[in-house]
């Protein structure tokens, strides 16, 4: 072959600032609601739970914010991330055209998450914050918060899902390693968590539970506040270097991308890959098609309503309008537990409402097979979340072949499947199926939905 | 600190050709003896396991072999890796040297073993053979070789001790999603493994006997060959493209290594690194202090006899000069599972011998404290074999923190811990303890090496 195969950046080259979509779209999204009053929330409502740098991030419509050197410096660890060209994917496939991938599986953590958490730790020592405290299902999230508290000498406490907590203990020991505090959830140790156990002493725990429970410690505490991995606009904002780097990688590799993809669940890796390319396109530049990959078992854009909902099942968080399957439904228990959410970022949600994206949805086992795929042409094994947007750049590939176009498919791998090959393992044993939710589950959820004149 | 840490090779900088040492020896290594004739053996010897350019390979005397392309082609994938600088590490330590360290966690396999699975393959596809047959006991090279097979097309057996086999399934699972045959070891589907059944039908398995049953498959089948991860003379000359990137990469950095370290089990990882500094010297260039880091629970550089010896428990292999705790040696069960190997690689035992290098021995939680304090400043959670070289890496340091000296120091970091986080589990449990081998048994392994006349 001898075909370039990595487009590198130096660490010089690595982007100095965030790129922010606020600042180009037509329309402003949404305001966030305060669930008593549905009035917009202000800083104050917020500044028990974050510091006031992340509170303006999250209202800025400055288009570039500039990361601080000292995160910077944590990025030079694994950024800039590698782009590749899938020279033996597309050859397996057919196909004519050429599949780029971004790797974020190089960060210690084994995904995009240390791009959001690196930062949201600098931010809070800088505040004076003393300890952060978050929750975490699988453990991808946990673990990069751990990852980045170690670094800034925060304390670092993880409410994880009994459930995982209990299952997953590999990935409690990477947090450990970081010398993060693990509790399984429900715990004695908030209020809330003792009021489940109190019913149910043998509660697996949600994910919902352990927000309640770690956002019950961070009001509780002034030295402590709390850590959201996704869905909130300074997170999305946290993963734009992701899309910048690729943009760059793609100008070295002379081919600009006809479509890009990323697989979505809250939205933060999704908005990472495409809203630098989204931005471009409202500026006047090259416009790509947009693809948004999400789990046909948790399908908040392709089958969700667009409507003020809460990001908890426990309802303490302020209303956001976001694509939504109702803050009740719960998605079934399939294995890319990081897509696991009922709604999706607002700002994603508002992009597809204005027609920049598109949103398709894959099964659990067509992602496996794409992901195996992906694993004996390219080497790396994806992540579960991950093979959803592997599925979608081969269907991508598949449809450039019958079409006969050398289109360029850029997607985002957003991370590596080490900690998961429990779920191979079932794919392999022929264990998995798909999993479906069951539609009056969902019909009911979404009739539950908060009322919010369309006004506010 | 604003300080580069990562000094990147473009894919156009991989080197072109393996470093053989056996070209630079001021004396050459004894040869390798047919176990019946003790006389050296030729290449129809091993013919019946190995192509003929592997064997070719083994006993070569050329400085430079050249590297494929096909075999370059898949090195781009992730080669060259990165060579990181310790910022981190170093401010830990409040030591002045300068700590660098060769990163070959960012293969797919998650570890320096697909540096010769990779080539190993291609040789192997090209002298038409069908299937590779292979033992593993933790995993790191089954899966390897697992991955070469998968993009040469070749199918790919790997024989894993049945306790591997059944207490890590997730390091199957990963050789499966390569497409590999995983065999829990001792077999019904050999004569070997059925007569050890036959005693004993929970037979937990050992590397030795995982071995004899791969080595009789090759040995049968006109198709099929076996491939070895370690030891051998082709394995360790696969290797070396590791020290050749660091020493360039040294040179970018502006840093000649005053000392470099790698951890030593069969010999090949820590031959990577080495060897090309190791000739640099022998060829008049500036010398460098080689440290071989070794388990005090399998010391074979430090506390072994160098002798001619078997390198499996079966006595099926050809007889070796090399540092033995004895053939009949069962080190402890200590969770550097890659590092638990009664016998040094030929070459590397030669060059101890020679004086070119030194070798230094840890215990098991020295180093497991050693690879927490990495990964709490460098991200990068290492696996328990690489831990001794970080141990090393850490002494050197220090040492250069009391002598006030500004020494560099570089090291392999050879693999990611992430499928050995229940050892790291058991670390923060507290029940690891410093594994220690029987004095009595080591005393009657070494009393029963084979009698070889020294003219040998």
């Amino acid at each position: 072959m001898s075909m370039q195969t990595k487009f590198l950046l130096d660490e010089s080259q690595m982007p100095r600032f965030w790129y922010n979509i606020q600042a180009d779209l037509p329309k402003p999204a949404p305001a966030v609601l305060h669930p008593g009053t549905l009035q917009p929330v202000g800083p104050d409502d917020l500044a028990p739970l974050f510091p006031m740098t992340l509170i303006q991030q999250e209202v800025s419509l400055e288009r570039e914010i500039e990361i601080p050197e000292p995160v910077r410096d944590v990025f030079r660890l694994w950024r800039p991330s590698p782009l590749m060209r899938a020279h033996r994917l597309e050859k397996a496939l057919g196909t004519p055209a050429k599949i780029y991938y971004k790797y974020e599986g190089v960060s210690p953590a084994g995904s995009h998450k240390p791009n959001t958490a690196v930062p949201q730790a600098f931010y809070n020592k800088e505040a004076g914050v003393k300890r952060l405290v978050t929750e975490t299902g699988a453990g991808q999230w946990g673990t990069s918060l751990a990852f980045a508290g170690s670094l800034y000498g925060l304390q670092v406490e993880v409410y994880q899902v009994r459930v995982s907590y209990d299952q997953k203990p590999y990935r409690r020991a990477v947090m450990e390693t970081y010398g993060a505090r693990c509790v399984a959830s429900p715990s004695n140790e908030t209020v809330y968590g003792r009021s489940v156990l109190s019913k149910n002493p043998n509660h697996p725990g949600s994910l919902g539970i352990a927000i309640s429970e770690a956002v019950e410690l961070a009001v509780q505490r002034d030295d402590t506040k709390y850590a959201l991995g996704s869905v909130l606009n300074h997170v999305l904002l946290h993963q734009t270097i992701v899309g910048q780097e690729a943009m760059e990688q793609m100008k070295m590799a002379d081919a600009w991308p006809d479509v890009v993809i990323g697989c979505a669940g809250g939205g933060s890796n999704f908005a990472g890959i495409s809203f630098p390319f989204i931005g471009h396109a409202l500026r006047g530049g090259e416009k790509s098609r947009i693809v948004a990959a999400e789990p046909a078992a948790c399908p908040s854009l392709t089958r969700g309503k667009y409507a003020y909902d809460f990001g908890d099942t426990g309802h303490m968080t302020p209303l956001s309008k976001m694509h939504t399957l109702g803050s009740s439904f719960t998605p079934p228990g399939f294995h890319a537990g990081g897509l696991r959410y009922h709604g999706m970022a607002p700002l994603v949600s508002h992009c597809k409402e204005l027609g920049l994206l598109e949103a398709v949805a894959f099964n659990q086992v067509e992602c496996f097979e794409a992901g195996v795929l992906f694993a004996r042409n390219e080497g790396i094994v994806p992540a579960p979340e991950s093979n959803h947007a592997v599925r979608a750049a081969i269907v991508e590939a598949l449809r450039c072949k019958r079409e006969g176009k050398a289109e360029n498919i850029l997607f985002c791998l957003s991370g590596h499947g080490h900690f998961d090959m429990a779920s191979y393992q079932k794919f392999f044993a022929g264990e998995l199926s798909d999993e479906s939710y069951d539609d009056k589950e969902l019909a009911m959820a979404l009739a539950g939905l908060p009322s919010v004149a369309e006004s506010a």
